[in-house]
């Protein structure tokens, strides 16, 4: 439980298979807030609304549906997106210029507003302090389980309290502010502190994370920071100290998204080590995590690692392939660029029947480096994304 | 027929399951060559032979293993790709300087020689005019079905000919020679235009193609031309009209090569329009092309656009997502961004049903095109990479 935050959902009918959709989270004392969003170019109504919104620092509430994107859905989804928040308002009695509006689903349908607007009232009336794990249903899409953290922290004598949610399973890749997530604290926080916080959390978590190399018109974190708890950042080592806590809550929900990436059985590390600049690192990451062959690959248990290394050759960086070393967890199965034999490879086969496991590829370029967190590429992702919108 | 040329097959037992695998190509008289290799930085043993070889642009013979990639194979991976070029030189009394070599399978293990010295004889008895369906049946891999393709030019009285195999099936991207492809013509052309020639053509077919995104370290295209025929290309007219030819040919098979790509069910162009520049046209188009969710949607016949928009958001060119039409073959499915409707959408799912359809992406950004031919993305896709090694 968070101090002064109440949450609810309900459902709107909006999701075709009759689940929670529609979902509310209230800060009852003005909070100060902060929000980072898709890098994409085509962005959906919510994302365009709050981006303008976020400036004054300042947010009451968030309403959120899922079921539809409200994306590519011209003047009417702006309309649309800038109704939900007035609903909102309306039935929480607060200014609607302090309301966020989030939507995820399907891209170029307009909004039912008929059923949001019959349903808020409903909403509004179910907020509750123990709401959360109900709004983090109704934010789910083809999420199989609803992600909730929650964290606390100390300021001085003062304990404050966090609990964030997010969903997210599909079109996921880092580089920017993947999926939905909205985090809640009691913490006193300076707006513009708090922004700072999340921009430097974000990067070491949502945005080290891929499923399927797409990204979303949709993709919003938000901050809410409401001074409930009397808890106080004020000093760099007390932003410092909640920078890490929000780090570790994300971090947390970044590795939950992956796991429960779409069609996933395994959730892999790839860490590219000893790169000439982390710029490298990152790219070389980046292309073996967002590989197809090495996804399917780790579906199949098959620790083929001649795709990592076709991977990397196409990453767009200079590098010598007769120096690289690749393990699987602490087994080494490529030594200067060759495999090192079959008892190695059966070693190796033997982590790749984990969950979850590392792949450290050792570039001997430099000292940098960097990891992103991916997913195993199944048949079951296909038939998700095959029959999604039927 | 290509006059002088003859081909020969044979199982040499490197494939598991006991197809053919080991095919030799041979000019009877030395050839003029030209040769594109893969962009990978990791290159195979045999590529990296190639390239030096073709500095000479003589070939006498191409001898081609399937099953085994021999790449990351280290020194004896480069002893191994001279040897098999030393046996097919001895056998067809050649200098072995003259004979290219090119491998494809797995990558990482080494090359059972022993095999190969023992099936290279055999390989050489065989050689025939009508080797070349044999041939084409050995280089494959994944490949459901071998891919010949054959043309005929005119050089003033003179009629020379052509025929192509290819190779090809997953690993497939735009951005290089992608895959095995050899090309034989009976056409007299100095390597230096026959080179020319192949660039651009190689340019406009394999280049323009997509399977899953994942590049090749094997990819090797070779053009040998001896000139048999009597024809020869001397004048700009005559080469123009050779490179022309050649782009055909080569643009055959790479529509194979898409239409067999793993699991594929669908051959798709996508075409982009009206773009600022032909390079801001093929990133679009290339992203597009490559997204996981537009191939998985076209394998469920699903018109789902928004993830054709989506895809266009993250390619890196700034465009207008408000003034974008999509096509699917004649069908209108967004106009300025938005959805044309429910009538519109069933009309764009009949044509999705269809096994080949273009998508027509209008950017409204300036004058400039580019396309790029894709296939869609299967549950079989997932099954083949997940076993392709046990």
């Amino acid at each position: 439980m968070v101090k002064g935050f109440r949450a609810a959902a309900v459902c709107a009918g909006l999701k075709k298979n009759g689940k929670k959709d529609l979902a509310l989270i209230v800060s009852d004392p003005p909070a100060a807030a902060a929000g980072v969003f898709t890098q994409n170019r085509v962005q959906a109504a919510p994302v365009r609304l709050d981006k303008q919104r976020l400036s004054s620092g300042v947010c009451r509430a968030i309403i959120v549906n899922s079921g539809n994107a409200n994306c590519c859905t011209g003047d009417q989804g702006m309309e649309d997106a800038r109704a939900m928040t007035r609903l909102a308002a309306e039935a929480i009695n607060a200014d609607d210029a302090h309301v966020m509006a989030a939507s995820t689903g399907v891209i170029g349908q307009p909004l039912n507003m008929d059923k949001i607007r019959a349903a808020v009232p409903g909403l509004a009336g179910g907020l509750s302090p123990d709401g959360f794990e109900a709004a983090a249903e109704a934010i789910m899409t083809t999420d199989t389980r609803p992600k909730l953290v929650s964290g606390q922290g100390q300021m001085g004598e003062k304990t404050y309290s966090l609990a964030a949610m997010a969903k997210g399973s599909g079109m996921i890749r880092p580089d920017m502010a993947t999926m939905l997530c909205f985090v809640c604290t009691d913490l006193e926080i300076a707006a513009v502190d708090l922004q700072q916080a999340l921009v430097s959390a974000n990067e070491a978590s949502f945005n080290r994370i891929t499923i399927d190399g797409d990204t979303s018109t949709n993709d919003t974190v938000l901050v809410l920071a409401n001074g409930q708890s009397g808890a106080q950042a004020k000093t760099p080592a007390d932003l410092r100290a909640f920078a890490e806590l929000l780090e570790n809550v994300l971090g947390k929900l970044a590795r939950m998204i992956v796991e429960d990436g779409e069609g996933a059985t395994k959730c892999v590390e790839i860490s590219v080590i000893n790169a000439e600049s982390r710029e490298n690192a990152r790219q070389m990451a980046d292309t073996v995590a967002n590989s197809s062959l090495v996804k399917t690959a780790f579906f199949g248990e098959d620790a083929n690692w001649g795709r990592i290394i076709a991977a990397l050759g196409r990453a767009g960086v200079k590098f010598d392939p007769d120096a690289v070393d690749i393990w699987f967890d602490d087994v080494k199965i490529v030594e200067k660029g060759m495999g090192c034999g079959d008892t190695a490879e059966a070693a190796a086969t033997e982590v790749l029947r984990k969950k979850t496991f590392v792949v450290t590829i050792d570039v001997k370029s430099g000292s940098q480096q960097a990891a992103v967190l991916t997913c195993d590429f199944s048949v079951d992702y296909v038939k998700i994304n095959a029959d999604y919108r039927s």
